[in-house]
């Protein structure tokens, strides 16, 4: 926002960079799998969705038991819950896994070559997975309830076409992915000293912001993984039929964000011309 | 607050600073244009509004068609989402393009002489534009509720005057450009160590607590931008009667919070006359 | 929370202090008359305080008009902000005036010495002064619902003894004021290292959560200056008759707190006996 | 996130550790009582648990007493509460006593041997008494409504069985103390430099997430001192009842939280084979 940020970003067209990109991840790097920390990431995935979605489905379901009553927690309540538990998920797992916590996130990152194939691809079976054994305990503690409440599946909302749930999950999740690729991107802390990366909290409302504006539509997805475990819990026909919007939307989404960061905010195209390397020790 | 720093801040009118003030920027900088940042940051600034507009406006929308239900997200809500979105989209920006996201706030900017004029010119164009094609996304998601519930524009609500719009649209936009030069005084980071410096954060909230106080008498503008792309989509005629308010109260609001900085807090026109630049290389 | 700070605590009865205590306030200091830093300093409180009071006065009287509507903003919305203002402004003027905008702040802060009484007084009457100033642009903005809302003056609601009042007046700022304390406390940065110190949040928060629960008693005031303002711009019997308790309530509720923090938190007057300083330049 | 912090993740099994754990607290240390720093913490303990019960169970009886009324703070707030006077407290009191103010986070620090087992014991007394007095207060203002609404008093709500009330217990108090764990894991500041160390955020974000999920079900203990004093100032058979619950369930959710970090996250066990301290001085 000061003129002093603004001459160094313009300098950046000839100036060496004052930061170092970390290379590009192997596609398949089987050395990882020899290695604890790979397991050990896949279990605090797991463990951190099957979280998210006990504690966000069990709020969507407490709220639809009482919302005759003004003191629920309402749409609100329900938007902070999703938000909130990614802010203090990513907080808590992004030193072991990366906190992604979210199959497109993941996606997203593979795009930009910062995990690679198989890893991607454990990745979103631990969080499938979770997800299932999240929303299963939800069920279990509350059956009546559960079913009779719609079970917190994502569908699109009775008034809006498919093609505007698969729009509303696009953009949502473009909000979600910018944010995370923003808030990760090694630039930052070079840079911008005035904006000090506390990651999480920018990512957990980003998450609150885009329920907020998308439960009306599709109860928001923006997580395939989310979607995905509701719908084998809930398991009705209107949640299956719509369930190929909630993996489309949200990969379409962060494919969207990964190349608005890497092509225009990044311009790796056009810098990887002339650039090279700094010796700062960054 | 405590006496160490009192005793510093006292010793300011005759000590040798120990910040640099960045040198003003020029009226006009014919360089800039030449740069892939310039443009960047305009892309920036666009898709930011217009991912700002499009969450909201949903918000609101979203809030209307339920509002006869308590479990609605309510005033609050939408407060939240617009100061949550600001706080977000300003920490991903900030690093691109300052992270304006509002006519208002480039003003302030320009103003102060931390943009040049065509930077101020352009990044309003692509903030409008950014605006008018978030808005058009959400008419064109839920048209018939966009219409039915007023489609976000600003305007003078029923039992105020136009003189108390225009007054509360230049306090609340003062409250957020005085939160942005605070966040952005380069004398921060210098001596205030028990005030780190996390800028979106408060930017955000000085959003939200403003839209908390004055949605029942203008709907809350404090961003031309927001209420151009609104009156531009929905355009009935009361939302572009009154919406001279929307522009001239934000500018004169951040005019004022400029002056303010300028002239009392930082003291431009006193200290000016005696200081002189430190070695110290802040 | 971990071992070794234990370790570190448990050491202080003996080991040099590794950070160092600004020395008091002089009671009075005629040498602050003669600085632009101390009227600025004067002039900051009294805007805060008046922005203070213009938002959330005006976030009560929105609120009372539509509470029969279930979006209206709550009790909840209210709480945000008082909160929320305070940590935005906190967060302004911490590095110009120290962000009391409360003259039981104030007061607590004289108490431990951090301010001398000549600020203190002024202090308190630039934020008097502000707090009417910002009430009276909300009555200005909208007279009859000020009237008919009760302008949002402080008094011990029906079924509450005047007892009562008085007690959650004092556990009230006592919580403030402790959070004041904590968050400025020079031995934080010295020690805390899992603690960074973002005090202006805390701050906020510890507003935002007095407000929950006591605004059911006495719409709680914890703050002489906003009560003083609203009951001098609402000027009703019964404002005035309660009027004492929110000036002894909040002034005593922070010399308890002040006291706390110096004799028992810090036990000033047992580690004054043996401790002598450190050479550290922390 | 990074490719680069997977590498160094990677080679955690075979490199040396870039951090030093503290060493285990001795089961029994009995110079901690000789030094005033233990007792400031059971002091700091004592008055935290009383502020924390006082302020939230208040909410709680004011939320009852206007719930017909749309503008009361509904489930929401109430949860706000919680979680945001743990944020304010665990702030204040980190660098006192560790914040703990909930004796399952004392429980699962004392297993992970952070602190003695003396001290484990005398915490939670303190957080006990605290709780029992900061309830008490709560009566004292307002008898009436205090009974007639319940007293804030944590029981299995009715729909549910006994074992789900347990089992809601004990995830979500996994969640908070997993959450503790990582916060204040020593290897964070080490290595996770894009995610800085604010830990109380969390924390009470955490609590805040568990009661919005779980205040249906339990109304949500995960702290055995707040169902203590809730239930011997209410007194009322049905609290006393379920009592155990809300001791059993924080209890085992507490172990098994540090035992996924110990024995997953930490991997204590496996790396201790092979481990050797760098002599990095972090």
């Amino acid at each position: 926002m000061t003129k002093e940020e603004r001459r160094e970003s313009e300098q950046q067209g000839f100036a060496p960079k004052d930061y170092t990109d970390p290379p590009p991840a192997a596609l398949i790097e089987t050395s990882e799998f020899k290695l604890w920390s790979f397991y050990r990431a896949l279990i605090a995935e797991f463990v951190a969705t099957l979280l998210f979605l006990y504690i966000t489905i069990a709020t969507v379901i407490g709220h639809s038991r009482t919302s005759t009553n003004c003191g629920s927690v309402g749409v609100l309540g329900i938007a902070w819950s999703f938000g909130g538990m990614i802010f203090v998920l990513v907080y808590c797992t992004a030193g072991i896994s990366g906190g992604h916590i979210n199959p497109a996130v993941t996606f997203g990152l593979f795009l930009a070559r910062k995990v690679s194939l198989p890893r991607a691809i454990l990745y979103m079976i631990a969080q499938c997975l979770g997800a299932i054994c999240g929303t299963g305990l939800v069920k279990a503690f509350q059956k009546s309830f559960y079913d009779r409440y719609g079970g917190g599946a994502n569908y699109v909302h009775h008034g809006y076409t498919k093609g505007v749930g698969l729009a509303a999950e696009i953009i949502g999740t473009f909000v979600l992915v910018y944010t995370v690729f923003s808030a990760t991107d090694p630039k930052r802390s070079a840079r911008d000293s005035h904006v000090p990366v506390l990651a999480p909290l920018p990512i957990g409302f980003a998450v609150f912001m885009v329920h907020l504006a998308t439960i009306p539509i599709t109860g928001t997805g923006i997580n395939p993984a989310r979607s995905f475990g509701a719908a084998v819990i809930y398991g009705h026909k209107q949640s299956w039929d719509d369930h190929w919007i909630f993996w489309v939307g949200p990969f379409a989404g962060a494919a969207l964000a990964a190349a608005y960061h890497q092509y225009i905010l990044r311009a790796a195209a056009i810098k990887a011309l002339g650039s090279f390397r700094s010796n700062a020790n960054v």
